[in-house]
């Protein structure tokens, strides 16, 4: 709950359900446990079920779930030529559900992600937080000590600029996972037994210039604000990778909303991570990124965008310049990938074209 | 405790105490329940007090300590002319405790910080903390969403770069505060009854390229590789501001460490900060910095250092040059500043001639 007593002239809102403002997607769902026991955070909102597999299997949703569901089929008859930048067999499919949103707001979560409680014991609402997170500003530009400085009981330190205090829109809120900790395979195999038991109040902006590893099990963001540049890429299923599509969205996300001057939080909300993926499949998934991450982090490191890139597309797409001219010496993965970036664009903007690349990230024409 | 069971490759030190590696840093003693307090973890160490006030009286240490006192006729005597670099009347003075020390690390603390408890409401051993995140590496060129990977319990997330993940020496712990939170003047004001009551059980690196404002409280640091830089500036008598004194230098040591791959941490441990300064004093003292920080963190943003500035030394004396060569127009008050900064290093190689400016960072010569 946001205190309004101490907020001082901060935006206090009472956490509103942004019912009407935001979808759930989900990549497939393998467990109906999985939306039981979300019913009672889920139930109010609109889910788009992303089917990662064969589309001749189809996934019961339990009766009082309002959802749309999208198979391989859907993708291809909606997009058409352009559903080649849509990850078959993987869970970077996803993204699909992104475009096709009409919403201002999205939270993703994986199905072996359950509700995470908090050290007293009660049930975390983990959309409320990430909602809580969305709405109120970051503070990318400098480090304010007692983190959160728009959260109740806390604000800016001594010595924190206050020509910075107002901050800026939140962009994107990375949720974080009690029990199995997303580690990558060569650490799963080293550390088989290792659960993530500490749950860390905290909820912070990653600052301008630093980039972070985004999970895509747990997270939210401002579709009207950063969307575009939330593509999955290319993994699964005739492709040389996978277990990168959450990684690449978040390398990209983050250097647009550094030019942009948009805020990442991460941290709360936690959710209960059930189910540890085996590390020898993911082993062979991750194989050439965990090459090919050394040569892509000083990449992104360096991108700088030029200021007539306004729009959350125009970076993009120069993004995609950037990527075919630098990273494709790395691999010719990352020639078809710089090309799938501006497909993706494409489709994004065919499927709504009233947050087309004219837009200012603003909102504003 | 350090769980050498998951700790894989990384240092395993069973916490060492580091005795007679480390001095405490006390600015002054105004009363002596704080000793008392504090006598179960610092009657092991040395004490270095250094009076800010009145040279005839004296300042009367319980028996059982070790320790030695500094007044001004002190400060006078040692440093000759170059005493001019020491705050009067402020405890700004303290940072002539790190100068005359011959240990490798430093602890300061403030005379109205007690012993805090955690949650469970054990007493938290403050310095065990320090030295905890002194000794283990920092990584301040990409950012983990679990925090800290060398603590029991957590590690590098997927997409971690590996090449990134052996971290860099920590040169800065800071620590923080239960209870009175650290607000400049305007924030008290507005806020009087504000506590902070949130055990944050983190510790973060600082990002390279970030800044944040240094509480002088509870702060920990290794002298041999940055203690040239903790300058605390000239604060107190016969000068138009006061407490920026952490604040400076916390300016000064981040655009060093990050020019020489050091790493600079914050969170755990926490102190109980007892008694709130008084706002209206504060504003006072602060009244000019609230102004003169909009420009001196833009300054600070901007720094960069020339490649043959390869110690802590010459990193500091180029920062004067371009102190004042770009803060001066601000005020008069930096020419002087730049000037003391200068002075401070001459006078901190005078009483450390083992490691005057010829040597490394990493202490070789």
């Amino acid at each position: 709950m946001v205190d309004t007593a101490t907020a001082g002239a901060k935006p206090t809102p009472t956490t509103p359900l942004l019912k009407d403002e935001l979808d759930i997607v989900i990549p497939t769902i393998r467990n109906l446990d999985f939306l039981e026991m979300w019913r009672p955070f889920f139930e109010p909102y609109h889910l788009i079920i992303v089917q990662d597999g064969d589309p001749s299997k189809t996934i019961k949703v339990p009766d009082g779930f309002d959802y749309e569901l999208y198979n391989r089929n859907d993708i291809n008859r909606i997009l058409g030529p352009r559903s080649s930048c849509i990850s078959f067999k993987d869970s970077a499919c996803r993204c699909f559900g992104y475009m096709v949103s009409k919403k201002k707001y999205i939270y993703t979560i994986d199905d072996d992600c359950f509700v995470a409680k908090d050290p007293s014991g009660k049930q975390i609402n983990a959309l409320e937080q990430h909602i809580k997170n969305l709405l109120y500003p970051s503070t990318p530009f400098f480090f304010n000590t007692l983190y959160d400085p728009f959260r109740e009981g806390a604000d800016f330190v001594r010595g924190y600029p206050f020509s910075l205090r107002e901050g800026v829109p939140t962009a994107v809120s990375h949720g974080l996972w009690l029990n199995i900790p997303d580690y990558d395979a060569p650490t799963q195999l080293v550390k088989p037994l290792e659960r993530n038991t500490r749950y860390v109040d905290v909820v912070l902006t990653i600052p301008k210039g630093t980039l972070f590893p985004m999970c895509g099990m747990n997270l939210a963001f401002d579709r009207d604000l950063i969307g575009p540049a939330m593509y999955f890429g290319l993994m699964g299923d005739g492709q040389p990778i996978g277990r990168y599509d959450d990684m690449w969205a978040g390398w990209c996300i983050k250097v647009i909303c550094d030019h942009l001057g948009l805020g990442v939080k991460t941290g709360l909300p936690y959710i209960w991570h059930s189910k540890a993926s085996n590390p020898f499949v993911n082993l062979r998934k991750e194989y050439k990124g965990i090459f090919w991450q050394e040569e892509i982090i000083p990449f992104f490191q360096g991108v700088v965008l030029p200021k007539d890139c306004t729009t959350v597309q125009k970076c993009y797409v120069e993004l995609s310049k950037q990527v075919k001219e630098k990273l494709s010496k790395v691999d010719p993965y990352f020639d078809k990938l710089a090309d799938a970036m501006v497909t993706w664009i494409e489709a994004w903007d065919d499927l709504n074209p009233a947050t087309a690349s004219d837009k200012l990230p603003n909102g504003k024409a």
